[in-house]
């Protein structure tokens, strides 16, 4: 049993924990970041070998909008690099390949053009009305988050594709089913650039998915670890207690180790709280928020050829997966900017992923071979794969899935005020409770460094006006204007379609009649 | 730190954790129980002092069918009593009281009486589709489990009324709001009798809470305890840590104590085995499941007076509050059959409840009178209690709520078959893992008994056929036979009724037009 006092204890040495850490120090204060596993990152986790040079198993992406992640990026020396997507990007339903260039693909049938156009249109215009600091202070907070994803699909959505697209989107984004989201936090967390949703995250320029950490993202809280100092950093050391009075908080591990501190700042998804035994007890509304905000369920996988034939059959390797057949929910170019490894990763998501949680690794690898067959028009280098890399993130006891906590119905308007609600000595970080990006390292950061600024505060180091800060636009990745197309902004919805073609057949009628009674009566 | 080694350690000593330690040892091995709490019960516990003789604060009405549960009673000497129910029942609505007797009320509007019967009588449709031990193998499983009970109710009913009802019982049934449902778990667990749904779940005749146990319901778990015996449970003992080899199972605590066993009965909600740190982890599938698994959002508050006054105003005490107004969503007459301690009991549920938690326990107190004054008709009376008991269970961390845990869209369909899936030498019981009365002290009996024979089968001792038992009828609680009026069984719905309404017009202008034609032509 070892045991130490300490300025600020930090639970969880992910991104967030890590910047909290990072930041308390450099104001001149004692830390100690206590880790469940043997190493830092959390969510993020880059694997380093031979075989694949490095790959991230875990949060990976960085993009326009997200400053906090670039600066820190900067300053510990981690470089990033443009995913390219120069040829053709693949629509695949049905099992068979469309490929289209741009953001979205355009339809033969002009009424999946429009009610598509119409959907996004409508997410942004609700997204628009949500609070990032306060989803459940939007106006029509209590009706939205009365209903599913899949309820709002059913009742916007006039076709098939358009049903199957945001279906993908809700897998996609949040790694859950649309029956599983509460149609508020779909949209808050849509909105969660505080810019226009959808646009700002396909895969394509100036989107969430823009960039990528040479070496690769878990590197940020290594180096950030490397700075707050070994020995203020305890790994494997699980947290099984917390107990704190009125003088000082004191964490226990399942280990046996016992740590004091002045306050503990709590950095892991909310429902990974409950592994801890709490003296006093957490607040009611806490012990119900935490049993009700699930980490979705994915699994990242990466395929490995010995070159990217995709690309000599004009593809980027980015496909979307709107079939329900297909095991993926979308795919990208995986391979190092100087070419070698190349690789197409994707990610099962959802129903997808537990489903695939019930067969071998090999025969997963081998679906998704298959279905990269179907997405690339039948490509028989599909087939060929030199090498297979997973990682379930269901299965990690301390993530308890990937990206983030998924909401449904209810919880937010009734319980959301909670989560970033201080409980005595304990504060509360993790990508979870940011107000930008929530749920990706962007929000993990914003998270950290609000949580450390909120006890420099408690200890009187800062002003209350102090506590959250705005950040800069990073010069190196600026965000382009979001410019809307004039059919964007105009084309009609299928039922204001229907009205117009209505109206107009009954004017045309009616002026028809007029005409002729007018003819007639010359 | 103590060590100990045992056939079988127990998780849990809650009724299901009790009657699994209780087979057990009466099978001739070596058990040990391990509780959290410094009491048996778990989710029963029976406040005894001067003001309130007894009081049950947590599970604690025993029915007809029930039957594992009346010959545990009986075994261990703890006698029922009826509810009486003789006076009127009330339903209040808009700050109104509207008196009734029977079952339901019968309202002025024909259309509430026939919507509100179709709507039950579709619950009971839906249910007798749905196996008890595989609610994911309905014919309509994925259907019903993609919508919420919101969804449901919103497409099914035609009244404001009936959704009012529907929505109440949501909250009573499961202290959770129609959108947190899934569709198909509300109408699996409505149909737990495995008979008709509400109709033996109403506080009448032959429902679940037709009566109470003489003393308390935690006497079960207690006497269950003497049996045991005190050297074979560990109380103030939560457990953080379960690592199982091929071997055995070490089970650790918080306070350092550490046991070992051949195998673990893991008796609490799902949820709440999210406490414990795994070696290895939990499969991907489980992890996730328990992660969606939250128990229901409840505050049990009781009232006492001076004596039993709604009985002189011709009220029984029960109420029906389908008012979204009033605080309370059902209450009870809890006088001691003795007629000592007058009171009512009521279930603040859901909503309500997380909204109640915002205010003082005198605050509590008084709106609940007030209820009481409105539901009574205005009876001053109810403004002067002379004791008030609450049990806030959302704030017990080894609860998590009460009664058991809810399922949300998508949870039963994908993870439920993970519910009773042994994990090495772990197996589940508690509530939640029955096939009968699921949610229920007799689910938790049947949950017990039956993992306890899943661990004798695994060590050889009883054959595989042997583990799940069917329980002969009570001779002393027989449940009545359910008997539908025509109305219940042939009523339209209002749909149905429009329809029959629409064409009888057609039918007559018809035949209106057919007599006139061959009366001018005759």
């Amino acid at each position: 049993m070892t045991s130490s006092k300490k300025d600020v204890i930090i639970i969880g040495g992910g991104i967030s924990g890590m910047s909290a850490a990072k930041l308390l120090q450099e104001q001149g204060l004692d830390v100690l970041v206590v880790e469940a596993r043997d190493r830092l990152g959390g969510r993020t986790f880059t694997q380093v070998d031979s075989t694949v040079g490095y790959v991230d198993l875990g949060g990976s992406y960085v993009g326009p909008t997200q400053n906090r992640l670039l600066r820190m990026a900067k300053e510990l020396g981690v470089e990033n690099y443009k995913i390219q997507e120069v040829e053709r990007l693949v629509w695949v339903d049905n099992q068979k390949c469309y490929p289209f260039t741009g953001t979205w693909p355009r339809f033969w049938n002009p009424l999946v053009n429009i009610d598509l156009n119409n959907a996004i249109r409508e997410i942004d215009r609700l997204g628009d009305m949500i609070p990032v600091d306060a989803p459940w202070d939007a106006p029509n907070a209590e009706e939205l988050d009365s209903m599913t994803m899949k309820e709002w699909i059913d009742k916007t959505c006039w076709t098939e594709s358009t049903r199957r697209f945001l279906t993908m989107c809700c897998s996609f984004m949040l790694a859950a089913e649309p029956a599983e989201l509460s149609c508020l936090f779909y949209c808050f967390h849509a909105k969660k650039a505080a810019i226009h949703v959808l646009h700002h995250q396909g895969p394509a320029e100036d989107g969430a998915e823009e960039r990528k950490f040479v070496g690769g993202s878990q590197q940020l809280s290594i180096k950030m670890g490397e700075r707050v100092g070994k020995d203020n950093i305890k790994l494997e050391s699980p947290v099984s207690k917390i107990e704190q009075s009125e003088e000082k908080v004191v964490v226990q591990t399942i280990n046996g180790d016992v740590f004091e501190a002045k306050y503990v700042i709590m950095a892991m998804a909310p429902s990974m709280t409950q592994r801890i035994h709490y003296s006093p007890p957490l607040p009611p509304r806490r012990n119900q928020l935490i049993a009700r905000a699930p980490v979705g369920s994915v699994i990242k996988c990466m395929v490995y050829y010995d070159r990217q034939w995709w690309k000599d059959r004009d593809f980027c390797g980015s496909t979307f997966n709107v079939d329900p057949a297909s095991p993926m929910v979308y795919s990208l170019d995986d391979t190092k900017p100087d070419g070698s490894f190349p690789a197409l990763i994707c990610f099962v998501a959802a129903n997808k992923a537990r489903e695939f949680c019930g067969i071998s690794k090999e025969e997963r690898r081998d679906r998704l071979c298959k279905a990269y067959f179907n997405a690339f028009n039948g490509a028989e280098e599909a087939l060929h794969p030199v090498n297979y890399v997973e990682k379930n993130w269901m299965a990690e006891q301390y993530s308890g899935g990937c990206y983030t906590a998924t909401y449904g119905p209810g919880v937010l308007t009734q319980l959301g005020k909670e989560l970033r609600k201080p409980f005595g000595r304990l504060y509360f970080a993790g990508t979870e409770t940011a107000t930008h990006w929530a749920g990706y390292m962007e929000g993990g950061i914003q998270a950290g460094e609000r949580a450390c600024r909120e006890v420099l505060h408690r200890m009187g180091k800062i002003a209350e006006n102090e506590v959250w800060q705005d950040e800069p636009e990073s010069k190196d990745v600026p965000a382009l204007p979001f410019e809307s197309t004039f059919f964007e902004r105009n084309a009609p919805s299928v039922p204001g379609l229907l009205k117009f073609l209505a109206r107009t057949a009954i004017a045309s009628t009616a002026a028809g009649l007029l005409i002729a009674w007018r003819l007639k009566n010359k």
